[in-house]
């Protein structure tokens, strides 16, 4: 096995450690949430959702790769939407979309009221990993989009199953997860494997998918405690 | 005059400050510049060409309006190409080849070993200010493009004219800023109008665009000093 085979293995096994296993997440994909702690889970995740294109443009700024650059600017306009495609492009709109069809307002949403201080401290940590860290290691940090489409498919399919109080329709985020996800965590794979090389890159980068785990563990922690 | 027009005409008034006036480029556009002056300012320019698209992602990474934010991606993925439109897109592409048209080679481009000290100050000054200052400060900075395409269109004649030794293939990156900073500026001016209400503000955006002619203009000190 070469080397970056192992660390590939290394870091396909934080699986184990993907907050799909929360028991919030296990309830929600066993159709067991209440509306209010539906919706209680898109409020406070908003606050995740608008963090990352705050979070890929730090990565961006502090990458002196072009190429790179060049394919890590896809998430931003992923998630910003584009000029070109209007106001009602990118994930943070849709995000909001899925918002209104759980019974949500916008304002309700956009103000940060129902934010838990834990979900915001742990969405700030991981804006401070990317603007402070090694670019490399932020890029690793990203890597549990490896282990998001299982998850995604599994929400999509519980979403439509038994949350039918919810307009189908609101759930365009999570679709476009299914094939977002997996190309840029193939890129950031990419990344990860031809810039850590040393047992020392090599252990940070998967330190640093690991705290990402810890990141969405604790978002998913607050979010239980505050809508147990 | 509302206070809007009275800060736009303060901002516009710093175009005596720009660059454009600095001996090198009055030189440069004189005709003037031998091939090795015009060779050593374009290998020291690239130092700043490049840390374009990284001080524009740190501003984006800090901007929290999503609007504001679509508008300004397009100065990154001008800078840096696409991956739609492959390796050979953007600015900074064209500034090689800008080089290459100098006889400059790309090597001894891109691994700076014709950047001076005092240029390489003052580019990481500029990141630095966007990493840093409040973003509509480091949006404000940019305003030197209000006064960009004056110069470039006088030195597009200028190269056309006199430096004649130069494919003319070469100069498109001056003939893409012909338009895209106008694009850019007036963006940049909406964003500083509109978020800029108060003395303190107005002044701080005066002084972010001052630092900015104070950037440029010590890269061309540092130049004229080195080819002199």
């Amino acid at each position: 096995m070469t080397t970056s085979d192992a660390l590939a293995e290394r870091l396909r096994a934080h699986a184990a450690q993907y907050h799909s296993a929360h028991p919030f997440h296990v309830r929600m994909n066993d159709g067991t949430l209440t509306p209010d702690q539906i919706r209680g889970w898109v409020a406070n995740r908003f606050a995740y959702q608008e963090a990352i294109p705050v979070k890929d443009a730090a990565i961006l700024s502090r990458c002196p790769d072009v190429a790179v650059r060049r394919r890590w600017i896809r998430r931003i306009t992923d998630h910003d939407g584009t000029a070109e495609d209007g106001p009602d492009s990118g994930g943070i709109e849709a995000w909001l979309r899925l918002g209104e069809a759980c019974g949500l307002t916008r304002g309700e949403i956009t103000d940060h009221r129902h934010v838990q201080p834990g979900v915001r401290f742990a969405v700030d940590a991981y804006v401070t990993f990317a603007r402070t860290k090694p670019w490399v290691e932020a890029v690793a940090s990203s890597l549990t989009e490896l282990f998001a489409p299982d998850l995604m498919a599994e929400r999509l399919a519980a979403f439509e199953k038994y949350y039918t109080w919810i307009d189908p329709a609101g759930l365009q985020y999570f679709r476009n997860r299914l094939f977002q996800a997996p190309r840029d965590s193939e890129h950031a794979l990419e990344v990860v494997l031809a810039h850590c090389r040393t047992p020392q890159e090599q252990d940070a980068a998967e330190a640093a998918l690991s705290f990402k785990c810890d990141v969405l563990w604790a978002v998913m922690d607050a979010i239980d405690h505050a809508y147990a």
